[in-house]
């Protein structure tokens, strides 16, 4: 039996790191990764074959872990986060759909035995630092036009404005995208107040952690940057101090009980 | 040093526990929660004295949280899935913050240190059984309108709908509420088509869990209970079979590429 394991390591903390994953990763012999995320993993990748690819090959790492598990070798293809959240799990599939419909001249990847390990999710772990962020209806969107039409992330943004959720971007700017984390502040600046809460999480639960509490009308793209993510509270989002210590939560509606 | 952790233990399978939470778990000496997630929790509750209150007595069961932990005794509450996701959370933050307004008398509250753990969401547990069905933007709606008004909850459907994201309904039935789930395909279905594939993940990863796919036009509250989660794909959501296997995924847009 061929198997591939296709693994969310969480945001970064060993400790985030579920035993279902952790287990597939040692039952592996080869691993698919990103460089930087077998560094984060340390030990658990000794005496496996890595298979490091670098940023911008994700469809050759989704190919080549096919292959290898394909070919017999118990393979872990690894995100960070959860792998099934604007990660490598998705393309995985979109290949297999791929080789079914016979645009691929590979029919052993239907052999393939294929278990998906989701991970912690970065605005999850910047959600729970800040408290309770996400304590009421919410949405992701990836700021990225790489893959996606421009058109169809503005009309996102409008739609997360119009519905008052809680907004979770990913991939909020990158080396050559900068302008589209400040256009979607200025539009979800037309359906929420400016002083609406933002955390600003870069390097969540790693050693080098950067938590910004701020508003969305002082939300800039020149504080954030490719390792950080932003969570823009709905209309109800409260910050609160209590002595130095700052919490973000979105209440559910308990106040009309308490 | 009076500490709260506060304790999200996923879906269910304590292969999904992550390591930090168990750790939490076992620092603590008093546990309150529903009695079903220490039964599903098992052996680590053993020792530990049990605060177990019914559904429906989420304010009492975030005062006793807080009550204990100011007493001195390092406490977990304790809610399935993510605890920032619609749990408990949100609730102590919301009781600190009336604190911190004076509309509560329990200054001790504020001497507490609260720490929040994450864990993997229904969602999650859900779309990673299935394939890939978080790959690109999606949002959670809660069909509950116990504390949140109807209007918010439709006006959020709609939203989804133009926005087409990827939508996972948390609490789409209970014994009360059964015709919300039938109004949210009705409105999605302006949106997207009849053929967009859905999941109906019923006590996932745990013992009797069960999935079932179907289509928007198909899905029907009779088939979901307050035990299910039920996820609906983007307009490019995928329904796949390989043999026996179902998968769901939702591309991000790879296909140009391919």
């Amino acid at each position: 039996m061929s198997k591939l394991f296709v693994i969310g390591m969480g945001p970064g903390d060993l400790d985030l790191v579920a035993p279902k994953a952790l287990a597939a990763l040692k039952a592996s012999t080869d691993m698919v990764a990103y460089g930087y995320y077998l560094d984060l993993l340390g030990d658990i990748c000794h005496n496996k074959t890595h298979h490091d690819l670098p940023l911008g090959e994700e469809i050759a790492r989704a190919r080549l872990a096919l292959d290898l598990a394909a070919s017999g070798k118990t393979t872990a293809l690894i995100s960070s986060g959860d792998i099934g959240i604007y990660a490598m799990a998705t393309l995985v599939f979109e290949l297999l759909d791929q080789q079914l419909q016979g645009k691929e001249s590979h029919p052993e990847w239907l052999d393939v035995e294929i278990e998906v390990v989701s991970g912690i999710s970065a605005m999850q772990a910047g959600a729970s630092k800040v408290g309770a962020m996400l304590g009421h209806d919410f949405c992701t969107i990836s700021l990225s036009d790489l893959l996606t039409p421009w058109e169809s992330i503005d009309k996102r943004i409008h739609a997360a404005g119009a519905g008052d959720f809680v907004v979770s971007f990913y991939n909020p700017v990158s080396k050559k995208r900068d302008w589209q984390l400040n256009h979607a502040r200025d539009v979800l600046l037309k359906y929420r107040p400016a002083t609406t809460p933002v955390m600003i999480g870069r390097q969540l639960t790693r050693p080098d952690e950067e938590i910004t509490f701020t508003t969305l009308a002082e939300l800039d793209a020149k504080d954030v940057d490719m390792f950080t993510m932003v969570s823009v509270g709905n209309s109800e989002s409260r910050h609160i101090q209590n002595g130095e210590k700052n919490w973000i939560y979105t209440p559910r509606g308990y106040s009309k009980k308490l």
